[in-house]
């Protein structure tokens, strides 16, 4: 970390400073310009934070030269970390799909997808339980009883399944479930990271709307700091002025990701754009730019379920959309299961 | 709500639309142009999921005519809302200050801090316990011994005390908390929000960073519908491209919200640029803009809290700031307590 | 259009709306609610300035049934337009490389380069002459004695030259340019182009770092309004809050531009992140969501021309993205020429 | 300038990334760490050009540590440097208020108007001839003969006149006009600052829509490397991801401009919302952050002048902000004319 002090600045002040940084068990290299005092930290500087050095007034800039994370970052893990889900493995050279309904809604909905999907090629079965919306008024999804559905369906297809983790409280709610998802909204809900942090159960960390790739990592971090090392990133689209889409979905993010950690990235092309018709090539250009799978909406029958068909791909458009990643995937040196 | 079909479209596929519609409640009043058909919705349109629609392959735009708010709705509601928090009044012609140290860290400091903020015309007391942190190794508060040292500042200066809440399992914790304040990380923490509308406490409700302000409303709405009705919000910067500034404060929010709701709003000048030599300024800046209150760090002793010292004030500092603000509230029709 | 008109509004202020409205040469369809009149303008609002009447005190909201654009707009143009560069065409089934060094530096320079990217499956030749630089002290270009350049490198491999112009005053400078740049920082200037919309040569136009997607066409509208309808569109990376690429590159822009213009639609991976490790995954990514070609940069000795050595690729490397791009085209109905 | 080089990078690379920054003239000091080598550049890093080093293979990251801007940088220029425009002074403890409307659209309006605002206290007429539009179907501006209606008002009222230039093309057009406005869209229309900075004529620069103030400062810089020292900035609004406003007006921009540069500030709270009823708070909120001045927009009929009467106050309604703003001035050091 480099800290530039302003010129003619109070000594006093400047030495509590460095007392203050010592103290925190870093060296300390003063460079002392014409213009500027130069103090570089010496050490690990993980804890220390930034901001609060920032907002001094004896201080003009600081800038990190290390990163603030440490078990995420491929620095000190150069191998890709490979997360098996109930026997499907994301990372390295395996590609994933997961694929399923966005609200869970009935037995035979969930089980009909289920199906469907796995056909396709999908391995790992999603659908929402709890459901974050903006609004109070809408439909909050079904809850306790909808894990129930998922339960059914895993027993029924034997396909592993994901789900999203809304509060802590919940955990022992979700004990079969095969990988925790943490919503967009959540990704800074601490005290739920914590939490899954001592599972040893995998987790799909979802970006936030407004996070900045390192704070995504640093929830990583919060998640393998308490030990539990599998967490699978997921992209998901962020908040932009652009009104076409409801989100804009940050594809160079992946070869960002590839070299600043050794976890998996996937990416979820149906929520960034609301759109299902934007599903197939945001799929085709998030295989180009190195995901390691994608988590898919497919709904069942478009006739009945306007609140499933929204955003979601038919069954067969689905099979399209697998056919066409399954010619990309040579290209980028991955297969699926 | 406003539904635009693209040309030629399906008819099967619009009637299903248009049945749904009607399934919901709500009337639909049609007009077919040359290029487009219209679709108007006759009704409470607050549970209709607009991203839902807008979604389908068939619909162009789909525009709300009506606002998805309702309790917090000026609207319905004309008359400014007055949230009493333990004798102090927010809302109207009253101006409030909250005052304190970022990170509560013993007895001395706190109620030193609380003595010299009340002095100065501070009303109600803030101070972090539980502490939302970036990395997982920075310091994470004092937590529920935090909570016992602002019931000693309480004791003390007869002051109400406001803090930050992290996850609904605190609640009973907070038990003689005055006025419970929610993060902008957690704004969209649902399952919180929801336990939060079921007290009668006063809620601080924090934007998020990039929060719209009708999605603030609505985490606004999930308090209020849930029955409690003494919601404060409080803008504190959002995210913006712009790095000389952690974040930028929207003041412009300001007047927007007072003609879209009835609910005080309150401003935090110390978080969102993260200098404490910005405080002076946005503070008279959010007091002509139309704030009803500021929340504002107050550190006591610079030369030992370098943690401390950073976005805050030294007391001396907000002496200088309340007594400017004295000199503005005039032009606002507001008044101190 | 459709204007919603707040409650209780003087009947004076709202005949004057619609006086005016009348005035413009629409027609009107007024219908009163419990809560609000809605006021839906019938003809062509293209002329209508939305900002304007948004802004009026009765008026409570505004939202545009029609697009802006009449002759980007796919609506009056189905079918794809092909854009023809001096013998390549884009847009339809065709794909196009665009490859050329960042500066023109010198004959040697810009000819060798020229020989590598056409050798390896570029058809137009780039390169900049005339620079935009944040910085006043920056190098501005080669400028007139570039253009010389390009000349001698079109001269001697025969490919059609690329390269930006950034002001009306040297369009006759530019006589034999076969393809206009028009950089993101010019998508606004809008006496560049209206004397571009004058002639009868293809424009590149690149998207502005903070366009949103209906005002990039309405840039692209300017051109074509005054007659010149030969226009690509160039997606370039947006300004997001995210730090770790320069610009964000914003690829759902393709498949939601493909809907609402008929016009080409190129993606220039290298800018966008600045990081020459991310143009081939980028690539790939902008191929799978559909783009109708790529403009990348080239250079050629990287131990000397460290300028160039930045966001470029080695003439090797770009032999590997073209090789992986041919894979790719046929799953998105494509070919290069 | 400091450049970080990632681990076990190759010696030749390193060298040559240093011989080219000694070239530059520069000064170099090596650290070599056990993870990194850090390289820091002494000497004037103004021309470097850090996107450059930042995408070389080799780099991990890059800092500078000293502003790219020299003549605007308060650190060698620490008095507020007092533009005059005409007689009437901007910066240090003037303040003064430009105003007028939007288009100059008849004798008789502009004449109207420009008697007004001066009794009400403003000093300069603002008034637009050339009008930037997103559409080229909407009103341009009279052009040309704007400008002589601007000459009549200043004849007729002896106030100093303001109004916008969009091409270099114009600047004999403009002989006596005397201050020169950049618009946002113009603010890197840098063959325009060039030639601004070759008049001695004041130029107000406003601030793009998606301009960091760094950027903003470079195109100040732009102009004052070409001689003109007499720049005043104008912050307007940036682009967020927020619908309810136009633009996010950046009032925290304004103390950060004052430690930054010595060049006077002033904010145009018209424009940045496009809601007349947000001129009276948000200039208020202006003057509370420390601006040097507003540019407001008056019109004369509201009955009218429905394109007038958008986002301009009503002359009564600028009476009234002007008396409020006088209550606020000694609070803020500084006085009108």
């Amino acid at each position: 970390m480099i800290v530039v002090i302003k010129k003619n600045q109070d000594h006093k002040q400047v030495e509590n400073l460095t007392n203050w940084i010592t103290s925190l068990g870093l060296g300390i290299h003063m460079s002392e310009g014409e213009n500027t005092t130069i103090i570089g930290l010496v050490g690990d500087t993980s804890k220390v934070d930034i901001d609060l050095i920032r907002s001094l007034d004896i201080v003009e800039s600081v800038n990190r030269i290390q990163e603030p994370y440490k078990n995420a970052n491929r620095k000190f893990h150069p191998a890709d970390t490979i997360v098996n889900v109930s026997g499907h493995e994301f990372g390295e050279k395996h590609f994933q799909i997961i694929a399923g309904p966005c609200s869970v809604e009935s037995e035979e909905q969930v089980v009909a997808i289920a199906h469907a999907v796995k056909a396709a090629g999908a391995t790992i079965l999603r659908g929402g339980a709890f459901k974050p919306r903006t609004s109070p008024y809408a439909f909050q999804g079904l809850r306790e009883s909808g894990l129930d559905l998922l339960r059914i369906a895993k027993a029924e297809t034997g396909m592993p399944i994901c789900t999203e983790i809304m509060s802590e409280k919940y955990i022992d709610a979700f004990y079969d479930v095969d990988i925790f998802q943490v919503g967009a909204r959540n990704m800074q809900n601490f005290e739920l990271l914590k939490e899954l942090g001592k599972l040893r159960k995998p987790i799909l960390l979802k970006r936030g709307l407004a996070a900045t790739i390192e704070e995504w990592l640093m929830s990583a971090e919060y998640i393998m700091a308490n030990g539990n090392m599998d967490v699978i990133l997921c992209e998901r689209g962020i908040r932009t002025f652009e009104p076409y889409t409801r989100n804009t979905l940050d594809l160079s993010a992946i070869p960002i990701l590839k070299e600043r950690t050794h976890l998996p990235v996937i990416v979820d092309p149906s929520h960034a754009s609301g759109l299902s018709r934007l599903v197939k090539p945001m799929s085709l250009a998030s295989v180009g730019a190195g995901a390691d799978g994608l988590i898919i909406e497919v709904h069942n029958d478009p006739a009945h379920a306007l609140c499933d068909g929204a955003q979601s791909l038919r069954p067969e458009q689905f099979v399209d959309v697998v056919k066409s990643i399954d010619v990309m995937l040579p290209l980028v040196n991955k297969a699926r299961d």
